[in-house]
């Protein structure tokens, strides 16, 4: 929905900064995929430890990497000295997921000096599981 | 927001065996606070891994415990042999949650055959830090 | 959620004017039925030109009403010079809305100097038909 | 997100018929621009009465005209004898809805037997002005 001129280093380098220290990815044993202007990818295996009662990933896993992608996405169009917040999400589950990993892509739908609208799509080894949309804010 | 009869003791034994299946609650170090018609509160406490960027506890862990909160309080008010999913759910952060746990209460709004509204309030140390409100399906 | 001390005339007001300068409300039939602080109810009569194909309540009817009594309730809270916008709102639809009147009861969740979490009910003559929970921002 | 086949004649006139029946959609001066396999577009101009206190479109009339254009791309995809009924709508705001009439784009995002996720974008003479992301259910 926005055009992606080149993230500048200084920018890419904050988010790779903020990601490593948001323990709850470590704990998820989440990466970075991707870090593009308005757009970020977050993937995360489905460890034993991540998933629901019936065995597939727990609704916890997507919303936690599907969140984390959006903020970031949002944080890649936001002044230099700005943090990211949510200010809320919704998710539509589309699947159980199941497989190996999940991959949440997101992305900035409206950016604004306060808040920016996002959206992240998450899949599990390809098959798409769940859609959020929501906003974050510039703190 | 609806009357509170006594929980039988299969369902409740039902809903604790489901809880313990739910490996990512025990990730979260999470346990079963309360579990009443209608009505199941979550703890769990602010880890260390679940934690985002500044210190405070991840969006994700609210979303969790709250959803699971809200989908056994669902469940408590389905046939006896029905499993529980969650087809969406919204979040709106409240606060920044600090402290040193977190307490969801899930409720049901408007239980159905299939189809039940839910809503859950999370608190940090008794402060108010996310409301959720989504929809649960029988499976 | 929110104490409820005396609103100022000047704030109910504002408010009774910005209610009447919203052709939508004027359209719709509804009217104020109580301004108090952090809190407001609209109702609407389910015209003949408001329902949906099966002669129920158009949800936009719901949700136009509910959005309006939830952002009252977070005007009501807000600076004398404030205006407020609807950021985002997430409505439940509980049961087809039949009968003579809608009645939204709006209340504030948590109010902020920009950004006010708000939540609306929705009854069609005293049975609940719609949930709503979102955000407004002082404009 | 789906492929598109062509409509079935019997499918886009039971469609037609159903948004005829729709009083709500009248009063707001909406018609079906589009009828599509899973893509439904729908046109109304920003009456006079369809207006907030500014001056700019009511969030309910994006609201009304997306979420019947999301319900029907819903429909769309539905077994013959189905009808559709809004089970949760999220709107997000992404500018003040102001020109001559506003277009919303229903899309389906995942079908489903009984639950369709859908989505919609409205946009006002050109410019984005909301998103929706919801669920139908076939009654």
């Amino acid at each position: 929905m926005i055009d992606n001129p080149a993230l500048s280093p200084a920018v890419e380098a904050r988010i790779r900064e903020s990601f490593a220290a948001q323990a709850m990815m470590t704990s998820l044993g989440a990466r970075l995929l991707e870090v593009a202007h308005g757009r970020v990818r977050i993937e995360a295996p489905i460890l034993a430890g991540s998933r629901q009662q019936h065995g597939f990933a727990h609704a916890g896993l997507a919303f936690s990497i599907g969140d984390s992608a959006a903020g970031y996405a949002a944080l890649s169009l936001m002044d230099e000295a700005a943090e990211v917040l949510t200010v809320e999400m919704k998710i539509n589950l589309l699947a159980p997921a199941s497989g190996a990993r999940l991959i949440a892509a997101g992305e900035v739908v409206r950016p604004g000096r306060r808040l920016t609208v996002v959206r992240a799509e998450v899949t599990a080894d390809g098959t798409p599981v769940a859609l959020l949309q929501g906003t974050m804010i510039a703190a």
